[in-house]
């Protein structure tokens, strides 16, 4: 996400979602496509930021409030994802709720 | 990084540091490693969790304070690798320092 506001004090949230997957798809690419699209459409949403490796995925998503992260986390959808990512999609887990403090950008000549 | 607290107020800070690389090695792998390692000896040093794609790097790092955060930005080899980033090694790079206010987990049997 690039910056969406002036620099100082951002008020704005992030949710650091680091995951361990099993192993095989078992239907995880399709349906993280299309919560990432649900996520998009959410009141407060403001960006998303993902990556992985064989070891480990980071996804990074960002809201206007705790309020926007609340009403997501409890979407029926997203619900309905959560439930399969224990069941079937990972092994570890950690979501971790943090208020941005200070942030700031680098961007090359 | 792996609970290092109970659940509830963890009160401690993650720094999300996401870039985009230039082309090339230049340095950077040997850099990062180096510098990585020193991160590690620092007080207040948590954790680090660290993944890239061909479009994207995302790199977190833990620390117990704001004061940590502050003195590892500051620590000299820091800033020639800082230096270098700017110069070398980044087309762009955001830093955010962030509080984090929960935290949850979830493991497979």
């Amino acid at each position: 996400m690039r910056e969406h506001r002036d620099k100082g004090d951002p008020s704005y949230y992030a949710v650091i979602f680091t995951s361990k997957r099993t192993q095989g798809d078992k239907g995880y690419a399709a349906m993280a496509q299309h919560i990432e699209e649900l996520a998009r459409e959410q009141p407060g949403f403001l960006g998303i930021e993902s990556t992985q490796n064989q070891q480990l995925g980071i996804t990074i998503s960002y809201w206007s409030s705790l309020e926007a992260i609340k009403a997501w986390r409890e979407h029926p959808a997203h619900k309905v994802a959560q439930k399969r990512g224990k069941n079937e999609w990972y092994k570890y887990y950690a979501v971790r709720i943090c208020k941005v403090e200070s942030e700031r950008f680098f961007e090359a000549n």
